[in-house]
């Protein structure tokens, strides 16, 4: 593999809905891909944390909710990395809420003044686990949404373990280690994350977002405008149309 | 369970896109269900055909798109059932294309001039197989168009089976059939899919949709009109604001 | 419409991610359901709830997570109704995370012991918004998720409001009240749901889901078992395999 | 921008519903985002097709159907571009039945034996269109599977327009080249794809998937076998269980 001098930053946030220390699936699966990526490019500073040890308020304006608001904490670690994975049961199908509650905090990292939003020139990959069936909505439900704010999705970087069809062991219990699938994603993850990431310390976006939004934010304005005396209008006409 | 007297009409649509006399996963499944349903009401007149053995063609418009297009047979029988199955496999995650072909042709059927959509008063369930994951986002979708539609889905009405995360055997070589969530999930499918069709016989909902959808175009023809002068302003201000 | 001499409870949850006493948009496109509803049907007791307002614990496993927990609040308002209508936003194209949580916390009760889940003999509708696109999504997963707990889905019981692609004004800035396809749908919502409701009264679903819980139990712990007894299998393939 | 020496080449599919010459109001948008990117990039080189034009084939096993399959064709394309754009209407708030149709052929293209997927070292963006609602859908599902074939995923390389909720005018008709999102978008995607695709030239993904491969195939293998003998026990133990 290419140089390996650079020292890469890895953040893994875990989202179960459990609360420390209950035991989380996410957590072995995503402590299974952490220990290969380290293994595959030692220059790796790697941190992990589960979101329900900290105080996060529900959001999605603000970076800062207040009352004691701990987001600003995993905020600024997300700010810093150069490899950004979020890890996350599924539940009845679908994100979980912490998961989820994540994504909406996140939105706020897109509405600053930079020329570029934080997340620009970092990679990102998903760790997903379920009992059952549902990790193709989670995947590329975050995966996209990491790509809307700035991430790069590199080729084969999603790792997910479900069971079959209805109640079941879990990934520890059902020994999902196991599964020649999840060990092949698991591989594919750890060196295409890698690669992305040198990739965009060696040619990093060159684009400025701030015309494009000083531009979107005038026109806006105008639509918004535009868009209420439309409403008026279509109020009268409706009345009218009554008579 | 109630009066046994009603004869009651069950299609079931195998959306497979597997052309025959390929075998079919989807097809073994529903079998299955079907069997258990025939022997909860004998007095049940079942229909299972597979539409890949019909020259159906695309388009959303039309309930007859020329050409040849053998939709109308189908939609024939669609409109006189009182319990519809939609059965298909999960291809990458998401609904097989011959499945969501099929939802786009039903949308036709709300486009008449009659009292009711013609799914009104039938009620709806799914039949969805796939290696693995998947199955949630199928199903949801699918029910969701058929609620659209006009059916009613009863509670418990979705029958799937998924192996576990990446590849593998399907539900045949899986020996999907021991599975005690699928059995489960086939007799609570069974029993409420009749009951709901017998309820609707009894009490069909007395809705009249022909003054909400006359209320609705009429306004709909104002609205546009109010929009598309709101665009001709749009367009004239964005102009005048490059200047 | 049909003997309206019974009374009928129905519950509208707002899961809205803000906090009291901040404006929802939800909120308001809600009231305007509740709105309608009384006066199709006088005899409708209404509950309208913002699950902010209380002490929600994130959880999967039970119906009290302890701690405060204000979950079993609301769970008892669930359980006594006869229509159930959750109202959420859309954040970032998914359904919004106390949405996602209050699933979570509605899968507790599938666990009892009682002959059919709480929520059986329930109908249950959405009403969704979001200042663009998701509704889908949000509306299909929400509807689906409910009929897996017991309710029943009437026909067209959706109401959602989305603005175009694009940031924009939110239902009340934008005059979404204004909209003939929203107000279609509300009145096709309100009067399906009192139907829906008076129907399962008279008719409610027979089934008893205790000898079908009760021999999926049996076999789930047989084939956990098995799986076990199969992964130390599949481990010891593997190790000889690699020598 | 970066060295424009380098020939791109760039595919676009258009994966609408209707046949030629019918007006699609994907195209008008894709056409938009294409001359962008020909005024960003004049060294690209610009496929544009309508997948309904060819005669392909349901499946999703192999590469080539047989009987008059025109899927080869466009794959050859496919296998070719650096820029893999998809572009596709939504309906019934799901990728359409084509759109679908050509994310199952393009699962053939993991099957190989090349040390990585044709789509390795591609970069993908998607264009998609509503009358309302579902974007969000369309493009998480479609950019998650093109990142399973191979492809990256640049930031913000997805453009959609939707209309409100409800009927009404599409892209062409709503003006929809006005909205001040989409032509943001637009910016971005282009100049995101190209820089992406320049990127990748620079340095490719190193991953040889080769080996990957052999230990999963050689593992199902064993995997396969050890299920279908715990499937035998399973049924064992059931029936011995009845008694």
């Amino acid at each position: 593999m290419e140089n390996k001098n650079k020292k890469l930053k890895a953040l893994f946030l875990n989202c179960t809905i459990k609360y420390s220390p209950e035991v989380s699936n996410t957590e072995a699966l995503t402590q299974k891909l952490i220990n290969r990526m380290e293994e595959v490019y030692p220059n790796l500073e790697v941190e992990f944390l589960r979101v329900t040890d900290y105080n996060v308020k529900f959001g999605g304006a603000s970076n800062d909710m207040g009352n004691g608001d701990e987001w600003p904490i995993i905020l600024e670690k997300v700010k810093k990395c150069d490899i950004f994975v979020m890890a996350m049961p599924i539940w009845m199908g679908v994100r979980c809420s912490v998961g989820q509650m994540v994504i909406e905090r996140l939105d706020g990292t897109t509405k600053g003044t930079e020329s570029q939003f934080p997340l620009y020139n970092t990679v990102a990959g998903v760790v997903v686990t379920g009992n059952e069936d549902g990790a193709h909505d989670v995947c590329s439900n975050t995966l996209y949404n990491l790509a809307h704010f700035g991430c790069t999705i590199p080729p084969n970087t999603d790792v997910y373990w479900v069971g079959d069809a209805g109640p079941g062991d879990s990934y520890i219990d059902a020994h999902g280690e196991l599964s020649p699938y999840v060990n092949r994603n698991i591989e594919m993850t750890a060196q295409n994350l890698i690669h992305g990431a040198l990739m965009l310390k060696e040619m990093p976006y060159p684009i400025d977002l701030r015309p494009l939004k000083k531009k979107m934010a005038a026109q806006m304005q105008i639509k918004t405008e535009v868009m209420r005396e439309a409403a008026i209008q279509l109020k009268e006409r409706f009345e009218r149309d009554k008579e």
